[in-house]
């Protein structure tokens, strides 16, 4: 996990103890530790967590592979719509100049993966992990790190440190550019649904939004804010509930295109059309973006180039590479169609 | 890839012709027949080929396993839109409940993989392949089925014949409920849009829709039959051609979902209103039809079902199980919501 090149495998001082020395350590068995290592299954609780015991503070080095690894792993937190697609086709893009093939892991909207999880990954022996808006636990990323596997963040839901590479994208200035166009066109009544309160991204997204605001002297009206988990439900529900406020807003910035196309079924239910009666923002710019009618505005982000990108570092990280950097931030876009215009006089 | 139970491994007569074997009849070395027959790379491609050729001949008696195989691969043509992951949707919630994991790979719109893929699965030595939309060349097929790796198709495209087991869905059906649902409302303008002409399932459905229109005594227009590749932009594209005749259809048939949405593109851009003006009928029912607006009548295919039911199949194989049924059949069904109306008068 470190940026600099790794030591060469006899350096005894920093390549941490053998399994014979952690068998010893440890008080059990060679083919235990071995197991352990391994990820296989067949081993005591108790005897696991005092072989990992001894590895956190020892250190493991590893005997040089047989064979190079011809896996990567790839852990979405769910396998929902068009956001999950792009990462994957990312992902499998790089993994296949590299001969390497994707190992697929849904979480089930969990954010961490299971136990079940690195077992099998420390019995692949992958030539590393990429998490998707999601992270291992700290065990977890003790047990890969001591087997040098790499992994690296993507679209981290919280921050992930200096110390994890990771690739992210500037949500803020996407959330201020978004807002900041709706300003433009003339609205003054902007609502926001957000993503999940834990997401940094959505966290980031609504700073930007309440900069944009700000800048331009709007009071932020908390009526006008609301909390999504980034489902199409999710616009659906708060659109009902915007469009009939008292003083509806005039346009609606939704965190994610899903939740924008929410907002239309909202507004069409509603009798409303988009953008005369109602502009409305995504963000994403995932492919049915464009395809919405009329087609969404919305604030691009390259899921795909990030998930490609996150790929090429594990495969660097696998070779002993230095990272050229450990946080890669790609930048967003806003992409003007037909859901925005000036509000109705 | 047979339907009975295997025979045990010491059964010598069937059981195939052991590594030592194999190496003697090739006039070549064990450690290269172990090479081939597990997918590494350093064999001359004349070597491997006359290994390969004793094997077709002579079968092959594999090892014992060391480990229970942990991982189950899944091949599809392309990674497009809610079709690729409802697929893989499926497949991993039955992996997942048997602890393999999925390993996914791309053909680029090809329909059969290439050389590296197959020495990759030889390497990793799967519980069993599942190909969507797309095959194992016939080579390939025989180095699966010599190393006792199952495969099972899904929505092939081609007769997949009764010695290979495949899911599939009713597309002849189908077509046929789609189409006669149109004529129950009243439409005589009928047009198709159909799949690729090389895809079975697209055959399929237009003799469905065939056969509602003789039944209905329709004359069929071949004006109004147009060959589409699934895409999204052919719905586009076929649509705006459709709306320019003459003589227009009052009904469309999009033989998937995605063509549909093009042919709501289509339609917007023309100034006409769905269902008022025109009646849309897909095929798929993925979760975009629902959020379409109007929401589309379609033809339900469960294709996470299929994907499912393909993977319990890879696991009973794997085991040496029989499978109950070779060719499994899931149904189709008409998903009526507010595409489709009666033709304006």
């Amino acid at each position: 996990m470190s940026s600099t090149k790794r030591p060469p495998a006899d350096s005894a001082e920093r390549g941490g103890a053998t399994i014979a020395r952690i068998a010893e350590l440890a008080g059990v068995s060679t083919a235990t530790v071995s197991k352990v290592v391994n990820g296989r299954a067949e081993v005591a609780p108790e005897t696991r967590a005092q072989v990992e015991a001894v590895i956190r503070e020892h250190g493991y080095r590893r005997q040089k592979r047989a064979n190079r690894a011809t896996l990567v792993e790839l852990v979405l937190h769910e396998l929902e719509g068009a956001y999950a697609m792009e990462i994957i086709k990312g992902v499998e893009r790089v993994a296949g100049e590299h001969e390497l093939a994707v190992v697929l892991t849904e979480l089930h909207g969990r954010h961490t993966p299971g136990r079940t999880w690195i077992d099998g990954v420390l019995a692949r022996k992958p030539a590393g992990v990429i998490t998707v808006f999601s992270a291992p636990t700290p065990a977890q990323q003790e047990q890969l790190s001591s087997r040098e596997i790499p992994f690296v963040l993507v679209d981290p839901t919280g921050d992930p440190g200096h110390e994890f590479p990771s690739v992210g994208t500037s949500n803020w200035s996407g959330g201020l550019s978004a807002t900041r166009h709706l300003l433009d066109l003339g609205h003054r009544s902007i609502a926001a649904i957000t993503g999940p309160s834990h997401a940094l991204s959505s966290r980031a997204r609504l700073d930007g939004y309440r900069a944009a605001l700000d800048a331009a002297e709007v009071p932020i009206d908390p009526t006008l804010i609301r909390i999504g988990d980034f489902n199409i439900v999710d616009g659906l529900t708060h659109g009902r509930d915007l469009l009939r406020l008292d003083r509806p807003p005039t346009a609606v910035f939704a965190f994610n295109d899903a939740q924008a196309l929410g907002v239309y079924q909202a507004a069409h239910e509603a009798g409303l059309r988009i953008p005369r009666d109602l502009s409305v923002v995504g963000f994403d710019d995932l492919p049915p973006a464009q395809w919405a009618i009329p087609a969404l505005t919305t604030v691009r982000q390259p899921l795909s180039d990030m998930a490609a990108a996150a790929t090429d570092m594990i495969i660097s990280l696998s070779r002993g590479d230095a990272l050229s950097q450990h946080r890669l931030m790609l930048s967003t876009e806003l992409i003007t169609r037909a859901s925005t215009a000036a509000p109705r006089a």
